[in-house]
């Protein structure tokens, strides 16, 4: 097979995926649901995310897919700081909330909160959290990739987490505890 | 708080997450095991992979992180095109093979493949894959992260996917289904 050609071929096929096709695919790719929070100069925020993965760990660093036209992310781009949080089992409410359009507040107040190292909210019962010093970024299309170096880390014991997979949560604990 | 006084007590504390202490935290936010694959120029290859997520769907982008001194590494690059394939529940085994230090060959006879758009090899009973070209990448410590351009999209109807949390595969399927 010339691979050229083929490359040619799915140039004009590409046209044909659309949004709702991507949107339905990546849908079948299963994640963590994750609360990234922040607090600093540029305010306080927070936001449900499934678009977090290990990127290395030297140093260790993590990487965030961040829509340039969400609501949070002046706040986000001013304070380079934050914490991921990630969900466990009994926090599909939270979840929601902030997934939403829920003032941030009343996000807030739904569940408890410790300051981090960075300043940034941690979830005190998440499954893991990472507090981050955003390192670098790269704009790709309507997103902003970030690129955040550790510099905590904070388990609270908890053994379940939420899953998201084909629209729902999923509950998985690990099978040897 | 004055958060710049508090990112440089940060920058001290961040020598102390040891590789493993972030392996061990990054073992609890559960993923997707995912087998990607290409052939072309370069050759063939294919590895397992969970560091890979949604970018943004104008255009249907994805990314993956891939270590430079990973065997594979020269193929991909000289390809430029690739598969993710996202695998089922009964996939464990295929995910131990790719994750390992078998020798191509043996890896890819051990399932049934197609030739996908880009000519990288598609697993047939994959829950989805996406046939991919790669538009991007920047370098971010060891890895490079890949920004892949999604030019088809094929899903098998399996609805039962493999997640991989605190080292042990997990089975999750559609409730509603």
């Amino acid at each position: 097979m010339n691979a050229m050609t083929t490359i040619t071929a799915e140039h004009d096929i590409a046209d044909q995926i659309s949004q709702a096709d991507f949107r339905n695919a990546m849908a079948k790719m299963g994640a963590a649901v994750n609360i990234i929070t922040t607090d600093g100069p540029g305010g306080k925020a927070g936001f449900a995310a499934s678009a977090v993965c290990s990127v290395t760990d030297t140093p260790p660093t993590l990487l965030i897919c961040l829509n340039r036209s969400s609501s949070v992310f002046e706040i986000f781009e001013k304070n380079k700081t934050l914490c991921v949080n990630t969900l466990g089992g009994d926090h599909e409410m939270l979840s929601a909330l902030f997934g939403g359009k829920t003032p941030v507040d009343e996000r807030f107040a739904a569940a408890c909160w410790e300051s981090g190292l960075t300043g940034a909210p941690r979830l005190t019962d998440s499954v893991v959290s990472f507090d981050c010093v955003v390192n670098d970024s790269v704009d790709v299309g309507t997103h902003k990739v970030l690129f955040c170096r550790v510099v905590a880390i904070h388990e609270s014991g908890s053994q379940e987490a939420l899953i998201y997979y084909q629209r729902e949560y999923h509950r998985i604990s690990r099978a040897s505890a």
